[in-house]
């Protein structure tokens, strides 16, 4: 069988990522893998679901055994990605998307060089800095934060293999762009040497 | 203005690639650059439209000089692609496309480095094989001899960096996958470098 394509999908805040993948993940052409955290669930949230939810002793079992594609701590939770379940799928031919701050992006195109890096941005920082403003719920604090936040992702550009524009309301378009980037990557040369066989 | 992109187009002799071509240049999102030659004009070929015909000295004069982006010699004649010609085309912002066979396409890759090869290849070898056996245009010595070049095409095959599959009878099909190459290329992270400065 075909493998699947590994998508890793970065992008600053206020950049509407999730939106766009909800569209990828409805056509049933995108795989989501589920990140594990030793966070304790909140009301609501399931195991497997929102979250692989696992003891912090069981989590740096896997740090050790490489099997976390990447890992983070924030606030005193581990968070990463199980290097299996992301195999496995890609093993059923699934195409995997992975949404992943830039720090966790990098450590992965190290771990698995076939991995296909998109940052997602907004046309520019103007359009960028009304949409986190817009939302009304942050602080001119945490819009700043976000917004220096911002700058510091996009000079890691060079570092990705594509960058799609999520222009306001057109999160279908992105999502579409995203579908192309897949399409075309399967015809890339190196995911096709089997080829060579049947010219013998 | 967007620069445009230079694609260069390899495939074993029926694989179809004229035809494919052929569906690309209908729609005016790519133009086809001309070559030059040193060979002299047959009746009804124009200068400028078929190929560039010009004179042995302008020719090497042009190589020494540094304006083919590759050339080679057949029965005599020099034939080679002018540098000035692509580069004024992409500065135009028009995607370019280049029929040449591998060695050609190589050098290209050397010169251009942001160039995209684009192999088209038949689904198989009995596909190929079939093809050129039924134009029943050639004796089975050429045919043989077709054959055991498009073996030895197919294993450049790492050396570019998609390969499109012509099935019989569906070009479009194929144009088609060129034209999504094209779109994905435009995505891609080291062509939108530009993009950081909207972002400071």
């Amino acid at each position: 069988m075909e493998k699947g394509l590994l998508f890793v999908i970065s992008g600053p805040a206020g950049t509407g990522k999730g939106t766009v993948i909800k569209h990828l993940l409805e056509t049933g052409e995108f795989f989501y893998s589920v990140s594990a955290t030793t966070r304790a669930p909140r009301p609501g949230e399931e195991h497997g679901v929102n979250y692989y939810f696992i003891s912090r002793e069981d989590f740096e079992a896997g740090i050790a055994a490489g099997d976390m594609l990447e890992h983070a701590e924030y606030v005193g939770n581990l968070y990463g990605t199980p290097k299996s379940a992301v195999e496995d799928a890609l093993a059923e031919g699934k195409n995997v998307i992975l949404e992943i701050e830039t720090k966790g992006a990098l450590q992965i195109r190290e771990k698995m060089p076939q991995a296909i890096l998109i940052l997602i941005l907004a046309p520019d920082i103007q359009t960028l800095e009304a949409r986190l403003s817009g939302r009304g719920t942050e602080s001119a604090d945490i819009v700043a934060k976000r917004m220096s936040e911002a700058r510091r992702e996009v000079t890691l550009l060079d570092k990705y293999d594509y960058v799609v524009i999520n222009d306001d309301g057109k999160s279908e378009k992105a999502a579409q762009d995203i579908r192309t980037i897949a399409e075309a990557e399967k015809m890339r040369a190196f995911r096709n040497a089997h080829l060579k066989q049947k010219f013998i």
